[in-house]
């Protein structure tokens, strides 16, 4: 195994975040399943759009916003996913380029429009997401090159890859180029509808040791094991992953290994104003601290500082410098 | 004089801003002048684009702002500005539209792009801009319709409307109607730099009382009457206008009129975040006094209780609404 040349290098739909504030009210009257993430199609999205208040535009997708936490922590990362060139494409490679991450897909010339999450953050924080995929339908095999795979550490793939028809193949493709380089392929699990569309391919996944580490939640793990009861998902995750991390908001997370299950603690909050990106920055952290040969617990704990700066504000990608963050918190 | 159909109808430039947070040695790698507003082409906004940092995108333009700021008091609003149909032109178009405000101007169909103004926020939360004026030169005495002027109780304008070639005409047109109606004609003088290249313009329209309520910070009060002395500023503005009002940051602001010149504290802030639309949301509470029939140190109060939201988060427009923070705070 040569030196790594990224520590992460994630890949996902490139998205980019459409947020407005809105009432548990609008989400009834549209029908949104609070806290979820619904797939939805163009007219449906210029139906959201026309009902939704006044927006902010600012990239998101899920890995995405990891793999701009991991460059905010300062360390090498690089993101693989799909847009098209139009004004918001254009704005979503400035954006992750502008934030030091390598990014050579190559933009759809034509076909649908750039993939949009219209998000809805209610007063109590919580977000509300439905995304039209557009261009990020279009990622395939063909845009994962085996060799910039073996040259990061760690590769990071997120669940909602099995929405669109190809990425699926694209993902099987960059986890048997990780794992010929052995390297590391960790996946989040996504959101709790998400895995109810692919239990039984995420479960395998796991199962065949595709996936080294996996990230959860506790509605995803609960969904995945089909299950009310955290423990119990806690232990068959225990028995099928090799690592996992399941967060917990503002309880933490649990950190699951053949060496046992550890509970770490959340990092304190002053006012919670968007959970957009949570989940994404805990994953980001915890990343980033297995890339620099940290424990589990100082891994988690990078996760919690990072997913506590990103619900402090409106977007889910970090607005301050999460090392010089980390390095204020004792934890770099 | 028949009941308005609106209470303040604003005419500015429409320009979507790109914000990004840089340090002020970024602004003295790229020349630019911290705090002011430099016209660029679209050469340079590609090239400063390309340097700075991940960015948001925020509907913005500063009588745009002004009048969302009137719209999320509760009051009846409309704005006239000239975006391209185009992704941030029918974003622009949404923002306004959901903010419950009346937009009617039509887009241009060709031309240059929507208007884009990129902002650098350094640490001390001050905020350095660079407008590409794109479709927003393409305002015209066309897009002004005497009638809805007419249906105005204040018609408010900005001073950045000298820049693009026909948009002073349609200034003149719309403070025509505005007073042939007997309604009242505001003007904010938009920046010192702006002042600097329509000083005589400026002067003659509050000589010729083209213009009934002035709205200047300090920079720009001294850069009109060319003086570093603010009260020698105050003097000659009161010898000029009817009603004026200057702004002085976090000493609050002063109310010249023939009363007198009164002093109205600012609002309280915990931190300074952006203050992007500091001037613009001042003017929109005043406005809103003023339509309520309130007296000036009250409209003043509803001045500083906007600047003090806006400048407490990213983004030039208010993410609160300004009516339940003035209802809190015992000034509605």
């Amino acid at each position: 195994m040569t030196a790594s040349r990224y520590d992460v290098l994630g890949i996902g739909n490139a998205i980019v975040d459409v947020i407005a504030r809105a009432d548990d009210d609008f989400l009834v009257a549209q029908n949104m399943q609070k806290g979820g993430m619904a797939l939805i199609d163009e007219a449906r999205a210029q139906a959201i759009y026309d009902a939704m208040g006044p927006a902010t535009e600012i990239s998101g997708g899920s890995a995405a916003n990891t793999i701009a936490g991991v460059a905010s922590y300062g360390a090498r990362a690089a993101f693989v996913g799909k847009v098209k060139d139009d004004e918001l494409g254009r704005a979503f490679a400035h954006d992750i380029r502008a934030a030091s991450i390598g990014f050579d897909t190559p933009p759809a010339s034509d076909g649908p429009s750039t993939a949009r999450c219209y998000i809805m953050v209610t007063p109590d924080g919580e977000r509300t997401m439905n995304t039209y995929l557009g261009a990020a339908q279009d990622l395939h095999p063909n845009d994962i090159d085996p060799d910039t795979i073996a040259s990061a550490a760690i590769t990071y793939l997120e669940g909602y890859l099995w929405d669109p028809p190809h990425a699926k193949d694209a993902f099987r493709k960059a986890a048997k180029a990780a794992h010929d380089a052995k390297r590391m392929v960790a996946l989040t699990l996504s959101d709790s509808f998400c895995v109810d569309r692919y239990r039984a391919e995420f479960l395998k996944l796991l199962r065949d040791k595709t996936v080294d580490l996996i990230f959860a939640n506790e509605a995803e793990l609960k969904s995945l094991y089909e299950t009310a009861d955290f423990d119990t998902g806690v232990a068959a995750l225990r028995q099928d992953a090799k690592l996992a991390v399941v967060t917990r908001s503002e309880k933490g997370c649990v950190v699951v290994s053949a060496d046992g299950v550890k509970a770490v603690p959340a990092a304190s909050v002053d006012k919670v104003v968007d959970t957009t990106g949570a989940g994404d920055l805990f994953a980001a952290g915890f990343l980033v601290g297995l890339a620099r040969g940290s424990d589990h617990v100082m891994a988690a704990r990078l996760g919690a500082l990072a997913a506590a700066e990103v619900i402090q504000h409106l977007g889910a990608r970090p607005e301050t410098s999460l090392k010089a963050l980390g390095q204020e918190n004792g934890l770099l």
